[in-house]
């Protein structure tokens, strides 16, 4: 691997930059490097970066962003998960308070835009507004969320989770990191306590919406050519482990009529799956991305397949209608080729359509701006998942190049990015 | 793991058998005792047994043999590669000689007859001849050979090989052994060298059959409910390897109809293949036993899976037209789900039909004995698929319980083996 040391984040998205992208006081220049800065906090060789949730690296990306948030003249608030809030009083004597924000972790040598993006937007919205002096009726809060991505614990969304009260304290304080350490041993190296933490529970009656700006990590924006998109909801995963079990033989020695090949039946049923999701909606999703043959030897015919499959919808109607066909697929076909199947649920995530309201008023925003309204799915979790099951979310995704992410190669054009933050100023000011 | 202390195989073998079944000569007792000893050597926790080819284990067993074969009035001889010969010359002035065995060296935790069995059965040949003092016309030849099994370096048939003169020698010498030996390092520990090795190739003009006496580790004569049966050839294995070449991506983000995933197309191939042999030959199997998925990850689409083909008949012609079916559907099935198919040929070995004539003969020693004549290929390599390559071979397989082998469970009734070597025996005399 080469060390590219000359790698300059704010160089390559300045350079093919047209300064007169920047419009209603979001600023290219400010935006790339904030983003640079941050890139450099947890960077590897392979020019990505590695911030896991509760990390240093993590703690010390919020501090600049706080540094920020002071300069820029908001009131600075962390509560016990860590969690970070930069809030704009507004001018109406009625309570409301409009959030946006997203993660400032990433996965083991991620990215450089996959929740960076979302919580600088946000602070990019109050900086064009303290240019012109706009202060908005309902109080403005940038957040910043804890280990959204869940790498260092296997376990995601950690600060949405805490600020919304659904902390399960005897759940985490099994949980140890890949060096051994407890949840509350880690906690405790970046000043937080599971005290702290349960009591990072917040009251949600003055929330009107948490609005998310999130890179697509997908490919329908690049396809479409379009910079922004509106999300109509949130996918949530759900994982089968489904095991066929056939009997293990000779590959020489038993006949093809004599056998009971868990891995013939496994392969029809991998096959056939990937018909099944276009039958149910278009936003339906079923993926076979884990296999395991035992014994897996070459003149062995296979015992045993154990495989995973993650099936996902916005729409958690669907999304079970579609569990059940596929356990009732993977049984059918198990029968055909007299092998056992057995299933196992192993996560079902809730997932969180976005109001048709909140949907149109983005759709309106986009317009207003002159950009086609394109709506599609998240099939990736958010914190605005998290969050949505409670109060009312919005959320925009921003092209990404070749839907690659959680990896040094994601990458977001710095025009698209600038139009996404006027997006959320807009839409924000919309929502005043 | 439970030590089972108290398993003894002559016991086990001898508990059901019926003495009446003694007959010709073939001596239950003293096959189940000589099973017995030979098991005792190598015997693993679980009831197994652990000789691989080139090991102390292997040379103590062929020790055991050679003790019993100087006790039957043999000449015994070895050669370079360390495989055994005890002789008993004939009667006649023509030096014709007929060879009869097996290997006795097994896989890790293997049986305790897979090889043993064809060893000591043409031991027991002698055993009877002696008791009536019958002398052949033609000389016999008790042969062990060295390490079939292949389990030391991963290449088997390293004896039967060297007495064909079939031996690579550079190839060999890169051979390492799991713990770093090197080939000839292996050799000196039992008293071999290289240059030995190389020298066992043996004339061949005397040698007019070799006869082999095998479990069937199959399940073929189990669901006829025969003892013994005739061995129509031994099919080649040959090993395909290939490589479908997808697009990996998020397992949410992206649509079912963008997707190029290399999983959903090695499934429809493996399901497929499964068609594929019947439509040629009875005989031919083709078998997926082995696959890697990459990333391997629950919720990220594969983007390139590799496997392994495992593709055999007893005729080279319909093995061969198999192969180019196999890889004209890996193709196919590429083409039709976007991907790339790469495939590469790991292995080739000629599969060798048993000349009628022989198998006809055999036939007939079945019925002179009252036995039904029951015609089967062997899936599995043996040391007569390497000497029939140049010598006129016969097989006889003996009746495995549940197809078990390469496995502590592996197992044959000893009125199953006996009934065998009083076949092998009578067909030996036919052959005067």
């Amino acid at each position: 691997m080469v060390e590219k040391t000359t790698f300059s984040l704010v160089d390559e998205l300045l350079r093919p930059y047209d300064f007169a992208n920047d419009k209603d006081g979001i600023s290219g220049k400010r935006l790339a490097e904030r983003l640079d800065e941050i890139s450099k906090i947890g960077r590897t060789a392979e020019n990505g970066s590695n911030r896991p949730g509760f990390s240093l690296a993590e703690k010390q990306a919020k501090n600049l962003v706080v540094k920020w948030m002071i300069e820029v003249g908001l009131d600075v608030h962390e509560d016990g998960a860590g969690n970070i809030f930069g809030r704009l009083s507004g001018k109406a004597k009625e309570d409301l308070t409009i959030l946006s924000g997203s993660h400032i972790d990433t996965v083991p040598n991620g990215g450089h835009f996959d929740g960076v993006l979302g919580v600088l937007s946000a602070l990019e919205v109050v900086e064009a507004w303290k240019e012109v002096g706009y202060q908005p009726n309902k109080s403005f809060e940038v957040a910043i969320f804890t280990d959204e991505e869940g790498s260092r614990f296997n376990s995601g969304f950690g600060g949405s989770e805490a600020m919304m009260g659904k902390v399960n304290t005897d759940e985490k304080l099994q949980l140890t990191d890949i060096e051994g350490k407890s949840f509350s041993e880690v906690l405790a190296s970046v000043g937080l306590s599971v005290e702290g933490y349960e009591k990072a529970s917040r009251s949600l009656d003055d929330i009107e919406m948490f609005v998310e700006l999130h890179i697509e990590q997908g490919k329908r924006l690049e396809k479409e050519n379009l910079p922004c998109g509106i999300v109509t909801g949130i996918a949530g995963p759900s994982w089968i482990s489904l095991t066929f079990s056939g009997e293990a033989g000779h590959a020489g020695n038993t006949p093809m009529n004599d056998r009971r090949d868990a891995l013939v039946a496994a392969s029809e049923f991998v096959n056939r799956l990937s018909q099944l999701p276009q039958q149910i909606n278009d936003s339906a999703v079923a993926t076979v991305g884990k296999i395991n043959v035992h014994p897996n030897g070459v003149n062995v015919i296979p015992g045993e397949v154990n495989l995973y499959v993650d099936i996902r919808d916005i729409y958690e109607e669907t999304r079970d209608k579609l569990i059940d066909q596929v356990i009732d697929l993977s049984e059918e076909i198990a029968q055909k080729h007299s092998v056992q199947v057995k299933h196992e649920e192993k996560t079902r995530v809730t997932p969180i359509p976005i109001a048709q309201d909140n949907q149109r008023l983005l759709a309106e925003t986009f317009e207003s701006m002159g950009l086609q309204p394109y709506y599609l799915p998240s099939g990736a979790g958010h914190d605005a998942m998290i969050i949505g099951e409670a109060i009312p979310i919005s959320m925009i995704f921003v092209r990404s190049k070749g839907g690659i992410s959680h990896n040094p190669a994601e990458w977001t054009d710095l025009v698209d990015a600038v139009v996404g933050a006027r997006v959320l100023k807009s839409f924000i000011e919309r929502l005043q």
